[in-house]
């Protein structure tokens, strides 16, 4: 097998990523190296168990692990605490016990929604985590965040509980439909801009191949992220300070979703205008070049990726921005970029002031 | 302020267990050195929270902490996903942040879903334990077990999760119920007859003085309790092996517990009864000798307790064992004292001739 390998440093949480294409077909050897056996509950949607449950299945069979199913709908709507009762129920009724553990093949949702069960199920059982979607590898694969929403919020309720493995396949991403590809890269990009330079020049040099999904683009992309977003995990698990640069272009990102009901735009997507505005910000800041802004700028658009703030008002922009559970306070932490590569925190208390910098007005 | 310290040693997870008569009225200070301040979600049911949340509220505000009121139904009953989502929804309506913290006031079954609050909501906050019954103080107060009820058995939803401080006024036993603070004492015993000969011959000594709720026995007995926990919990955090110990008497006492409906015997009633019946059997078994398995017996009916199970069948016996979590697929596991003071693991196959020696008919 043609497979590279991320280490997640986390002391007695620590584990491994697995990237490869075509790892999905030995996923039931990668479970038995993780010291999984027995019992798997695979947790999936339709659309995705259509695709890979029967060779999922298959694999896990021939390293005797059999399977319970279960299967919950498509979309951040079922990331609620009605879907994670559900799946209790069904996990007792399957007399599931701590021998048992779950394995989360899906994007995002299904992800957060599996490890929060994997979590709070009699007190915890473990998790390999297959993620099927570009922002789900680059993104969730590293972090331990699980969790589900609540009617007032996205993420309220959670844990931070860290998978044994997680395998990540690259082959699932040929069936990826182009706008969520993209979205995806635009959190790969995140760790370019904010974190790691090389990433970002990467980017810039291979973007036609990327563009065109190239296995060994993907598996560098993947990997690198993952190994960036590792570094900044290891220093700071539970989100206590530095881990907050993870949010590079998410402050203004979740505005952008929550504003326009996560609905108009993909999560990357929002993500893009953020970091394009945090761009323009920084330069105008001094925190890096024109030249240097520019350059984020033109990479985003050439992906494809918006960068203009949908039209709201001030006072809309900035009653989203409190919202955010990352607010302090005595004003809104942003982070912004330093050159192209680097961070730098900042927090803003005159919000109206940099709303009107990125043009939003009223 | 006289009061003891017993530390449980978790690495980043450590904390202090604060022992003491009247340590009520400094509960603010408590928390500050705890580390604690800005907003405390005092979670309470409503029978204590009229005998001491006056008396709280005051000492939090002497520390500068503003306190948000959650009240809670009393009974095991409201130990629930539906408590526990209205939990959520409150603090969400009061806007509590990451920065806030939730103070437990209150028997197991507040302190288990307060704590399950803490543990998951925005991904873990802070929390203090305030444990009010005497049941709660020696044995929730110490290992990090947090969680909720299903329908189709206790405790099956939840998490480890670890509070900042536990403070135990041993004068809230004052106002404790008869029965509740006898079914208390038998958890206490528990340390004794598994773990600690030195307790049980404290037992033995000042059992008078115990039943009258001398303060400084009551002191001594909870210290230790904490002290012979925290030792296995430091071991095995997670519940991997060795702290299935702590289940002296509770596989037995659980299917007591769960073939009279939970409502004939109190816990520590029903784990009394556990108890005599493992102290009989270790006898017979040759891991202690029939004096010292008469001393456990005469120790449990002395202080009041039940020693005999209630009658049902061999079957409904054997069924209540298989549904236990903690069986496993080649027996039931089991934990008998080898003389007093220690234990014996054995994984029982052959349940019928197990309860036949109990005494279990049909």
């Amino acid at each position: 097998m043609n497979f590279e390998t991320v280490r997640v440093g986390l002391g007695d949480r620590s584990y491994d990523i697995r990237i490869g294409y075509g790892l999905l077909a030995q996923i039931g050897i990668f479970c038995q190296t993780a010291g999984m056996g027995g019992n798997a509950v695979l947790i999936s949607n339709p659309k995705v168990a259509s695709l890979y449950r029967e060779l999922v299945v298959k694999s896990l069979g021939s390293a005797d692990i059999k399977v319970t199913d279960i299967c919950i709908p498509d979309g951040e709507e079922f990331k609620s605490s009605d879907t994670l009762l559900k799946i209790f129920d069904q996990m007792i009724d399957a007399h599931i016990d701590r021998g048992a553990f779950i394995l989360a093949l899906g994007g995002g949702v299904v992800g957060d929604i599996a490890g929060f069960a994997a979590a709070t199920y009699l007190r915890g059982i473990p998790f390999i985590q297959v993620p099927t979607t570009l922002l789900a590898q680059v993104d969730s694969s590293v972090g331990g965040k699980t969790g589900i929403n609540h009617p007032r919020g996205k993420n309220l309720l959670g844990a931070f509980y860290q998978p044994q493995q997680v395998v990540i396949d690259t082959e699932t991403l040929d069936t990826l439909p182009e706008r969520e590809y993209i979205s995806g890269l635009a959190e790969a990009l995140k760790y370019g801009i904010s974190l790691d330079n090389e990433l970002f020049v990467y980017f810039e040099k291979y973007l036609t191949a990327i563009l065109d999904r190239d296995k060994e683009c993907l598996k560098q992309i993947i990997m690198i992220s993952c190994k960036t977003k590792a570094c900044i995990v290891e220093q700071d698990e539970r989100e206590g300070g530095l881990r907050a640069v993870l949010n590079y272009g998410h402050t203004l990102g979740h505005a952008v979703e929550s504003l326009t009901g996560y609905t108009k735009y993909l999560h990357g997507e929002a993500v893009a205008i953020g970091m394009a505005q945090i761009a323009r910000l920084s330069a105008q800041r001094g925190y890096c070049s024109a030249a240097e802004a520019d350059r984020v700028l033109q990479l985003i658009s050439r992906m494809g990726l918006p960068v203009e703030l949908p039209q709201f008002t001030v006072t809309e922009y900035e009653n989203a921005l409190l919202h955010d559970k990352k607010k302090l306070s005595d004003g809104v932490k942003f982070v912004f970029n330093q050159g192209i590569g680097n961070y730098k925190f900042e927090t803003v208390k005159d919000l109206k002031e940099l709303l009107h910098s990125c043009g939003v007005r009223g």
